[in-house]
This record gives C-alpha cells, sequence and structure tokens, in this order.
C-alpha cells in the first residue's frame, strides 16, 4: 500500500486529466470550477485507499473514485443555492459566481456524469457500483429536506438528527470505501464491514464539523464560522444544550433561534457561550469520540493485515483531529 | 399489438401504483403531484409501443417506461425555475405552490429514480438502458444550456437552432422508443432506425410547439400562450422572420425582442402577425411537415409488419395533429 497523500494526489492528477472544458461552456465551465476549488479529496482518497486495502490496484478505481467527488460537488453546488451560501473553500459558490439557474443545471450535468463514470466497469460490477450509488445519492437527498425540515421545526430528537447527519453526510463517505470494496471483489461481508466503518466516522466527522461552524478557526475551516447559528440549524450542540441547559438558558437559545439580526456577530457570541456553559461543547466533543471509537472497533474485525487496518485508521484519526 | 389508448391507460394505472407517499413528505409529495398532473404519457407510450413492435410483451418495459416518465418530469421541474414559469399543464408549478429550494431538490431525486428503475433489468440490459438513458440526460441538460445561451445572443442560426431542440426535445422521445427495442433484443440497426424515427418526430414536434405557443388555442395547450415572445426566445418562427422579413419587418421585430412590457398583450399580438405576414409562420408549418414526412421514411424501413408500421404512424400523426 502507498501513502494516503500518494492516493490524493494520484485522484487529483487523475481529476485534473479528465476535467476538460467543452461547449456548451455554460453549462461545463462553472462543473471545472468548482471541481478545480480543492478540498480535501477525502471521499475518492477513501475509493483508492479501500481498492488497494483488498488487493486490487488503485489504477482500477479512479473512474469510480471520480464518480464520487464529481456527486459530492454536484450536492454542494445544489446545496448552497438552497443555503444561500456565499462562499464554498474560500472561493465564491457557483450560484454567486455565475447565478441560480446555472448553479441547478450545471449540478443535473455533474449527477449525471457521475453515473456515466461507472460505465467504465464492466458486467456486474457496473451493476453493483451504480445500485450502491443511487441508493446512496438519494440517501443524501432525503438526508438534505430532513435538514431542511428541521429548520422550522422545534421538536427535532437527537435520534432524528443523527439519522439526518447518516443519510446527509455518512452514507457517501460509507460508500466511498464499500465502492473500493466492490471493485476489489471483496467478499459481501466484508464490504459491509468497510461500509460500517466510513459510515461511523461519516457520522464523526459531521458531528465536528457542527462543532467547528461554533469553535473552528475561521482561517482554516473553509465555510463561514457560525453559519449553523445565523441559519438557526438545530445542530447537535443545540439540541444537547436544549437537553442539559437551565430553564434560563433553554429560553435565551430558543428566543435567539428565532431571530435574524442584521449583525450576527453578538449573537454567535451568546450562543457559543450557552454551548459552552451547558455543557453541550463538552458532551458533542464526547460524540465524536465515541462515534471515532464504533468506527475503529468495526475495522478492528476487518480480515485484512495489521498494515492495511494502520493506514485506514491512520486516515480516520488524520481526519478528526481538525484544528480548532 | 392493442391500441396507443390501451398502453396509455396501462401506462398510467402502472404509475398510480408506483407513486406512494414516503417519508420525508416534503421531498416525495411534490414528486407524486408533478407525476399526477397528467399530460400526454408520450414518451412512456411510446416505450410500451417498441417493445410490442419488436414483440415482446409491454409489461416487461413498464420500468423503462416509468423511468422515461419520472425523467422527463423532473427537467419539467427544474426548467420551470430556470424558466420562472408559473403554470404546467394549467396547474401551478412545483416551486409556485412549494418554493425553488423544494423543486431543486425534488427534482434531483427523480433524476436518481429514474435510474433505480432500471435495476428491475438484467444483465446487459440494466447496462443499455442506463447507458442511453445517461448519454440522453446529458443531451436534454446541453439542449436546456443552449436554449438559455440563445436568449442573449442574437446571432443564433435556424441549424444551431435545430440541434438545441434535437438535444432539449427530440432525443427523449426516440430513446423512449430505442428503450423498447433494447428490451425486446431488436438487433442494432432496428435500434437506430426507431431512435431516428423518434428523433424526426421530435424536433417536428418541438418546433410545433413553437409554433402553438404563438398560435395555438390557450383552453387546449396547457401553457401560457405567447410565453416565448414575452421570455423574448429565439425560436423558428423568429429566425425565419429575421430571414424572410424587409428590413421595416426585421427593426420591429427586433425592437419587441429587447423589451419586457409589463401588460404583454400588444407585443404577442404584434409580434404574431410579423410571424405571419413575412412568411414565417407558413415556413414554419413547412419545417414541421418536412420532419414528420423524414419520420415516417425511416419508419419505412423498419423490418416490422405493415400493421406495426401502422401503429407507429397513426401515433406520429395523432401527435401532429394538435389543434392550432
Amino acid at each position: 500500500m502507498h501513502s494516503i497523500e500518494f492516493y490524493r494526489n494520484e485522484f487529483i492528477s487523475y481529476l485534473t486529466s479528465k476535467t476538460v472544458s467543452k461547449e456548451p461552456l455554460n453549462l461545463y465551465t462553472p462543473i471545472t470550477y468548482i471541481l478545480g476549488l480543492g478540498g480535501k479529496r477525502l471521499r475518492p482518497t477513501l475509493v483508492l485507499m479501500a481498492t488497494e486495502v483488498f488487493g486490487t490496484d488503485y489504477r482500477k478505481a479512479l473512474d469510480a473514485a471520480l464518480a464520487i467527488e464529481v456527486f459530492h460537488n454536484f450536492s454542494l453546488v445544489h446545496d448552497d443555492i438552497m443555503d444561500d451560501a456565499p462562499l464554498r473553500r474560500g472561493k465564491e459558490t457557483v450560484h454567486e459566481k455565475w447565478d441560480i439557474n446555472t448553479g441547478i443545471l450545471s449540478g443535473d450535468a455533474m449527477l449525471i456524469n457521475a453515473y456515466q463514470l461507472f460505465e467504465n466497469y464492466d458486467g456486474q460490477m457496473f451493476r453493483n457500483l451504480a445500485q450502491l450509488f443511487s441508493k446512496t445519492a438519494i440517501e443524501v437527498c432525503e438526508g438534505q429536506q430532513y435538514d431542511v425540515d428541521f429548520e422550522t421545526r422545534d421538536d427535532v430528537t437527537q435520534l432524528e438528527y443523527l439519522k439526518m447527519i447518516e443519510y446527509k453526510t455518512a452514507v457517501l463517505v460509507a460508500a466511498a470505501l464499500k465502492m473500493g470494496a466492490i471493485i476489489a471483489e471483496a467478499p459481501e461481508e466484508q464490504q459491509q464491514s468497510i461500509y460500517d466503518f466510513g459510515r461511523y466516522l461519516g457520522i464523526a466527522f459531521q458531528l465536528q464539523d457542527d462543532y467547528l461552524d461554533a469553535f473552528g478557526d475561521p482561517e482554516t475551516f473553509g465555510k463561514q464560522v457560525g453559519g449553523d447559528i445565523i441559519e438557526n440549524k438545530k445542530t447537535y450542540l443545540y439540541l444537547k444544550a436544549m437537553e442539559l441547559g437551565s430553564d434560563e438558558e433553554k429560553k435565551a437559545l430558543s428566543d435567539m433561534f428565532s431571530i435574524h439580526p442584521d449583525d450576527p456577530s453578538g449573537k454567535i457570541e451568546q450562543i457559543k457561550k450557552i454551548f459552552r456553559q451547558t455543557g453541550a461543547a463538552g458532551e458533542t466533543t464526547m460524540a465524536i469520540e465515541t462515534y471515532t471509537q464504533k468506527a475503529f472497533e468495526v475495522l478492528e474485525k476487518l480480515a485484512v493485515s495489521d498494515e492495511k487496518k494502520g493506514i485506514l485508521e491512520k486516515f480516520g484519526k488524520g481526519l478528526m483531529v481538525r484544528r480548532v
């Protein structure tokens, strides 16, 4: 096996070689733009790694890795429209740089292009990849819908919230890993184990994303810090604070989560203070740790060499030490 | 073979049996709504008919027919957002009844659901259907992009325009017919012939749609009559009028195609008059006839019985006698 950096760089080279400009330019230029904005390339790197974990050359997985990255960026383009987000990876979002119509249509084309990349696989492998992809893609849409619905509901449970982030984020990480197992023709139960590793890690990752949205470093976080608070999103931090807070803290939180001040900086600071003093910040850190542990427990049972487990573990740990 | 009405009704029964409400409701209710709005069910009916033309039971084609109809409705939902259209089949569009975000996300889910319907086909048939579907879907997106681009260009040629409507409309009609041929395992060249029949018929159909947008009966057309004129769309009527008109007529047309009056009724009437007096209306009717004839010529060469050709011909003719 190679290093994580090696797989990432190989993927980036492949991505660069495949993103060529074509007509109609107004459809394809935004696609090249969003795919070129960078990011961690987490999901495609996982596809390549998982393929080699199960003993097959990562080069066989490059198209599936690209499909996953194209799909992920499709979902970012459409979600950014829905969230009215001005920035993505510190740069203008597609609908901001062009317009909403461009974001919709270029996104649609990306979703279709992702499917087309599986055409490079034969027979049953094509079907297995496309089926896993469709199942995952529809769950991502459902997760996004739950996320939207939760904004106007005040009775969201922690269980519902965890299901939402599982669908919106974790299943794609899980599918990325399982695609590697499919390409390497690993046994079904091994495919399921690496899927579960990704699912737990994905939930941990999203809980951490929620945490960093409030407590992250604006220099390294990429997105607008406090964005969830501005949008009155009932993240895990909020749900925990509503569980653990005093009546006074809960009332303050609830009141602030119904307003949209022109200058949100005061609101953000007050809410972060409540997240800290109720213990919600600490509990969220604990939940991140718990899901990370679950991921590593599943990993332990995987029927591959310790060296291979080690690289997945290293990846998982690297993922979870993002700076506050 | 059965009658066209029979296939249409069988498809509608199947559609009804498959559109069940599920969670999250805000994602799936708009899908049930748009699929329930009616319409001619032209494309799915073609899938079923083509399957029987090539000697296979139409019931084997119901899922592919549904995929085509779901995809078609996905494209309507996203196009209606882009065109800011208030009405579809005489009813509120999805983004008008709910909101733009709902239209985007429900549309995305429909596109994925369409792919999932092909999972009901085995082996090579699954691949053939999914590949044709992806190729067609990306062309539909490109056609839509050209359509958008043409609005702000004043040098669109008639050839470019015909390519745009081929992609935006005709390839889906063609793909519907070819899917029937794939399901019936017809030889490659027969698959291509019925595809071409659909492609020519689709171009004729879209030219007629342009014509009816100006000269159609508001009671039966379904869409807003004059919509293209309000939007300053350079349809075939416009391009022909700019080719055939006097300098005075061309200037009047060009001037009116740069304004967006609050009450467009006067503009619509003036432009229709120019379309008539330049001969553009007549030339468009002729072009519709020419493409319809090309379709029937390809049909003639199809290696199926005269009875079967007859039913496709009847369908084509029925399609082309929409009321002015």
